[in-house]
């Protein structure tokens, strides 16, 4: 059983909701967006991601016969409802903002018009993809901000949150300007580039420290990254000198060396020394350990002697906001726009367009949230890209999508790049929108 | 691909030290064990979770022939590695605590003793699987300790990290004392009780909140859960009462109503005379929003007037503490104990057992960790379950492994269920393992 593929990886509402609609003959056209309603803490934007694994799951959506067994079994559904699974495709459409799209709150970045029931079945597994995928893409491009071109490798597949979290931090982070990451299976999934150096277990698995550099060193030859604190950080950096003579005597180079603990900056100054003073000035030092954006801007802005970072469980897990306050929200059935008005989450009601526009120097400079119909200046940020089920156009690569982060991160006006909460970005809700709220809420 | 089962879902590093491993004959008995090194800012215990899956990883450890011939394209590993992953099983023992042991830092809960190849590769998965799960089920008794038995039940899948994360988190809950999930394939998968109402876009799909709830009513019937906040309570709640008349009529029964926004308590009250002045005394309330184990325990203590609660986010995500400190470290390999002394990181060397003190009226008291062939008194936690890469026993149910759980909980002494910090519980080192460290430090 494949949790990532699975039909049944949903919520039981949306089975028994599906189920009403179906007797009540409700299968009119459903719009509904997803969205976040506001900032976590200390987020000036957000990155959308996650949207390809959305169109591969509503392109792959199936019951397999095992699943649609035990729901019989489990008499949690009527045999009408069965039927209706086990012919079950999706034919809607989709628009979105293309992966790696910098947006605010209230701005859709994806809307789904099908069938109702189809629409709804489809609920918690888009929000499930496009929370943690944003999430992530969001947290990771702080870093690759404050890193000043410095390479970011993704080291957290040991503390996100199961297999696929793992897996899809690889890929949001590397949208958002990571180097690459240590997850081979992202490697085999996504092409993306992958890194790694050995851990404390291999220098300890061997009784001398030199001795297990060496094996280390014999067996990659073209890569030869040495962790360096086990013991003692610059005793380490001694013997990596002392041993690199020998190396090269053999063909082989010290790429580089490893800090994983202690107060990164002073042991990146004084092994560059040991290094440099020992004949390696080319070999880099790469830091890792508890590192998250924070630490990372102050570690560049001190001038630390380091040459590239490794980011694991804070990226991976978005620690200091490790969710979105998002929302998969109906704002349209069968023609007729609706919201919900429950207290504090209030929605903007019906199908939305959102247009951009830009500083003469090409910064961001407001967006307008408006109706689908209401044409306004600006550029459209969501596009069609799926329609009665098939996608209009083959998937973009990600070395593509990375390309489009990378130009939109460059969009950022300053004060939007800061780590903390600045004033926010200037979204504004068209009098059009406005309108339509009034009169659904007059309606009610 | 599932990433859920896939060789690959590992750290490239694995792959680089088992190459030069072969490569130096070095497959001599490797003693890994996982532990937490501190516990997470607030938290007075842990729950371990997770051994089912690092069981069923161990035993199902194969490398596809797809991956075999990725590895080969990519050119990470030499052919000697392609060879002996192609052909690896995991031949190792394991010992754990059962999964719903509380455990506390420095206390290994899981120990393997395989070939240092084979044990070095499986390093992040086992990390990944039990970071996650003793994470969310250490966060779930929390809300379970203050819950006073009123039913707890896991809304989380859809902010959860990924698929995985979503589907192993209705499995922790359970295993911690959550009454079910929302989660279908928990349900298929893990047998967990399903629960589920309906969702607000049910409500607004419907040009009427009345004939909402009556469609909902005529499919569910005996499962009547009303959702009340779209657009206002009270006049829902008044509506609810309307209707149940003539559900009655017809036989229906309405269970209960959720509230999902607001002032939960203060909802609840006027809800709560709402439906007893009505004629529906029974009817339940079952509430959600945001809840996590904080705001739970104000509910209760103010007397609430709410039957069930519904927790998501917060519980999935650990949100207040989104990872474990653990570690996976080497401890012994070919019969000589090591350590890693790195600042900050210094563990405990050799392999362990843990013993437990119970006082007269069984609540614990006090740990000693403790050489593995140091018998002390107490009750041993660590337990042989693997042997050769077989399991000794069938695996207990998770029903079992519940009321472990439950039984665990019962013992925590009264200062460990507080939600705040407490002063740490008693875990000695004993005289035998500080010995041994001793000789460990001296022989480097």
């Amino acid at each position: 059983m494949n949790p990532s593929t699975s039909a049944l990886l949903m919520d039981l509402y949306e089975l028994t909701m599906v189920q009403a609609y179906l007797e009540q003959g409700m299968e009119e056209p459903a719009v509904f967006e997803f969205f976040v309603r506001k900032l976590p803490a200390r987020r000036n934007f957000l990155v959308a991601a996650g949207l390809e694994q959305v169109l591969d799951y509503l392109s792959e959506l199936r019951f397999s016969q095992e699943e649609l067994t035990w729901l019989d079994q489990s008499r949690q559904v009527s045999s009408r409802l069965l039927d209706y699974l086990g012919t079950l495709r999706f034919t809607g459409d989709v628009e979105s903002m293309p992966e790696g799209t910098i947006f605010f709150p209230h701005e859709p970045i994806l809307k789904i018009v099908a069938p109702l029931p189809q629409a709804q079945l489809v609920e918690s597994r888009v929000m499930n993809l496009l929370n943690y995928q944003t999430m992530v893409a969001s947290k990771a491009a702080r870093s690759v901000l404050v890193a000043g071109g410095k390479p970011l490798i993704d080291f957290g597949l040991r503390r996100a949150h199961g297999a696929e979290a793992g897996l899809l931090a690889a890929r949001a982070s590397y949208l958002a300007g990571f180097a690459g990451t240590a997850t081979v299976l992202a490697g085999m999934t996504y092409g993306i580039p992958l890194y790694g150096t050995m851990a404390h277990s291999f220098v300890q698995a061997h009784a001398d420290e030199t001795l297990a550099f060496e094996h280390f060193a014999a067996t990659q030859r073209a890569n030869v990254v040495l962790l360096i604190d086990t013991y003692d950080t610059e005793a380490a950096a001694g013997k990596v000198v002392s041993l690199a003579r020998k190396l090269r005597a053999n063909g082989i180079i010290v790429k580089g060396v490893r800090l994983d603990s202690g107060d990164l900056s002073d042991h990146a100054r004084k092994v560059r020394r040991i290094l440099d003073e020992g004949g390696l000035p080319h070999a880099q030092i790469l830091a890792s350990g508890n590192l998250d954006e924070y630490r990372l801007r102050d570690l560049i802005r001190t001038g630390a002697l380091i040459d590239s970072f490794a980011v694991g469980t804070a990226m991976t897990t978005s620690s200091d906001a490790p969710s979105l306050d998002c929302a998969y929200k109906l704002q349209e059935y069968a023609g007729r726009p609706c919201r919900k008005r429950s207290e504090g989450k209030a929605t903007w009601p019906g199908r939305k367009q959102v247009y951009r526009h830009h500083t003469p120097d090409g910064h961001l400079d407001h967006d307008f949230v408006t109706t689908h119909d209401d044409r306004l200046p600006g550029e459209p940020l969501l596009q069609l890209v799926m329609k009665n089920g098939s996608r209009l156009v083959p998937s973009p690569g990600l070395a593509e999508l990375r390309r489009h982060a990378a130009a939109q991160l460059g969009q950022l006006p300053e004060s939007l790049r800061a780590l903390e909460t600045m004033p926010a970005y200037d979204v504004r809700i068209s009098l059009a929108l406005q309108d339509l709220a009034q009169t659904v809420d007059r309606r009610l």
